[in-house]
């Protein structure tokens, strides 16, 4: 697909980016995520955007692995709910910096109340990424070159 | 900018991706936060990318309040630090998912060890987004409507 890729970075960023980084993508997921949406009637009215986009949006989830199309039915896959921390990462952050009227939305679990994402360091204390210098180093995958 | 609103959403995830859900600009705020990088030519060279779309990208972070332009330096805000915790999802979601040969990057601080972002309840506990069913609830800035 024209412009999606970021072929000269060897970065889970812009891979993660090139999967759900297009436009109205990770709205689509939070929608199947987080409000139980199925069917190609509850994005298509949930997000009133053109439906050849909705279409192509929903196929390409398929081929990647983020959704199975059962029937008429579009189900959430493992790899669509590991995108859970990003969604709220977001969400926390859209609620800090652009909710002037408070949080729209909390996210909420039975037995857990509402939850959050924070960055934890290796003995998994919370960190503040305030307070922390944070820096990219080589890891296993690194390109040689 | 054209295309760039979500104007139906009252969400902030569909806020927070109007300000930095354009291609590259989360890899800018990578550079900018993990890499230390500060000039222009350091983001051109780093990303690739053409001169017309790095120059815009980073004129709309100064007016969105991401970067401060001092000089020929672009700095980080508190609003830019605060994305961290959605960087280093979409990297944990790429490496469990779109690298094949390990994790190309890891983020690391000082005295802190290699980091990593989770999900916590309401006391603070971790929380596995594959086993807890997380439902959107209205928030204090919904609309009553």
């Amino acid at each position: 697909m024209l412009g999606r890729d970021y072929p000269a970075e060897n970065c889970s960023i812009a891979r993660a980016l090139e999967v759900v980084g297009e436009r109205w993508s990770l709205l689509i997921l939070r929608d199947s995520l987080f409000r139980g949406m199925t069917q190609y009637s509850e994005f298509e009215e949930s997000l009133g955007l053109a439906s050849n986009v909705l279409a192509n949006r929903l196929a390409r989830f398929v081929t990647e692995g983020l959704l199975v199309h059962d029937g008429n039915r579009y189900r959430p896959t493992q790899m669509a709910l590991d995108l859970a921390p990003v969604l709220l990462a977001l969400t926390q952050w859209g609620d800090a910096w652009a909710a002037p009227d408070g949080a729209p939305v909390i996210y909420h679990a039975t037995d857990k109340g509402t939850l959050r994402v924070e960055i934890l360091d290796e003995g998994g204390h919370p960190t503040d990424p305030r307070l922390t210098e944070i820096v990219a180093l080589p890891g296993p995958g690194s390109r040689s070159t």
